[in-house]
């Protein structure tokens, strides 16, 4: 039984012995992140790298996942931790970013969009992450977006309680464009990766967050406006004060 | 390309409502771990929850993937905070276990086997870790485990320097008993979030690692004597320190 499921979380890795990757091919590496029309307005983010005083052990120690949030809102300063802590950018090359998280060949697949109903100085709409700026870009305005999120995420009630639910998309390519065939389990991986810097970091400013793997995928493409074939929702996470 | 793929990192969520689980016709719930035969000598593990002086947003900042190790060793009690941090059991309940680390529906589908070769006080083998327990059990030993498990990632000689290497197996009914056709994108998810607090717990000991998903299905999982189909390894990350 579920024998497709189960061979997609073994190690195919041996067939890239035989595999001509777009990369070999000396097809150009795709973008790093997702490129903004030009004249897009940027909106700065404090750079905010520490933030909290728990140690690693105790933030371990204390996670849990809360699905229940307070009122207040987030800060700047914390959305910008949060950020930076889940895909920020530490370093670039030609040919790879590397980040707070690590990512199968340092492919990094994600876009990061973040649907803010309660950030200081925020207007409730949907966001960008631009790791490579370190800025955010309005992406979508909507008078029902509580309602839509909360309906995508089947029925999660607690979803529109958040003060920020980080998304994640992925663009498989910029992996497949390396590894091919054998992107797609270490994507999963990698997007463990991300969600659990999420789960820390939040710790460290009192928030707590709870991952979400049940959704419409129909629904949050359409939430975010993306194509569903280049680029789908992979997992999100409500974060709210506790 | 690659569409199957793909489709396996979308959410297929919405097939449960028609899919009637094992949990739901009233089979009973699998092992939380892997049983050990009766009268097995288990390996007592000082309870380490507390380690290292670095801040959570210090360790997400300062994590990098490492692959060059020093030849210290690591102490028993830094093994057991990294087995904690990354599995620990903080609470059982008839049905389920809550952890360090999230995973869907509470499932914990994992088994932790830990390849030691430069730990103080243990003789190089394969040990297992029970969770419930906080304790090891000797799994395998034998001869020529170092150059086995080099030739399973690969010949990513690496590998064979590092004091432990943490070796996760995915048991995947444990999940599919609850979550079915919807399981294995969950799995894979849940392993990032594992793998992600070695990277930081790692931190905490002036340790590194280096996640590996490159490896032989095939040479990993008769390393660990698993069956491949019950039981197989899904993750692997070498520990030391830098």
């Amino acid at each position: 039984m579920f024998e497709e499921g189960r061979k997609f979380l073994k190690s195919n890795w041996e067939v890239l012995e035989h595999f001509v990757s777009d990369q070999k091919k000396g097809i150009p590496r795709p973008d790093f992140e997702k490129p903004v029309p030009p004249g897009t307005f940027l909106i700065d983010l404090p750079m905010v790298k520490e933030l909290g005083t728990k140690t690693i052990a105790q933030a371990i120690n204390d996670r849990k996942s809360h699905r229940k949030y307070t009122n207040e809102p987030l800060t700047v300063e914390e959305l910008s931790f949060l950020l930076w802590a889940t895909q920020g950018v530490r370093n670039v090359t030609e040919r790879a970013t590397f980040r707070t998280v690590p990512s199968a060949g340092a492919r990094h697949p994600f876009e990061t969009y973040v649907y803010i109903r309660n950030v200081e100085n925020f207007e409730e709409a949907i966001y960008r992450y631009l790791p490579l700026e370190h800025k955010l870009v309005l992406h979508r305005k909507d008078r029902y977006l509580r309602e839509e999120i909360i309906r995508a995420t089947l029925d999660q009630e607690f979803v529109g309680s958040a003060a920020a639910v980080f998304i994640w998309t992925v663009i498989p390519y910029r992996t497949e464009w390396r590894y091919g065939p054998a992107s797609h389990k270490a994507i999963l991986l990698d997007a463990g990766h991300v969600c659990q810097n999420l789960y820390l970091a939040c710790e460290a400013i009192g928030a707590g967050t709870c991952a979400i793997a049940a959704y419409s995928q129909e629904l949050m493409d359409k939430f975010l406006l993306v194509d569903g074939v280049d680029e789908f929702v992979v997992y999100l996470a409500p974060v709210g004060k506790i």
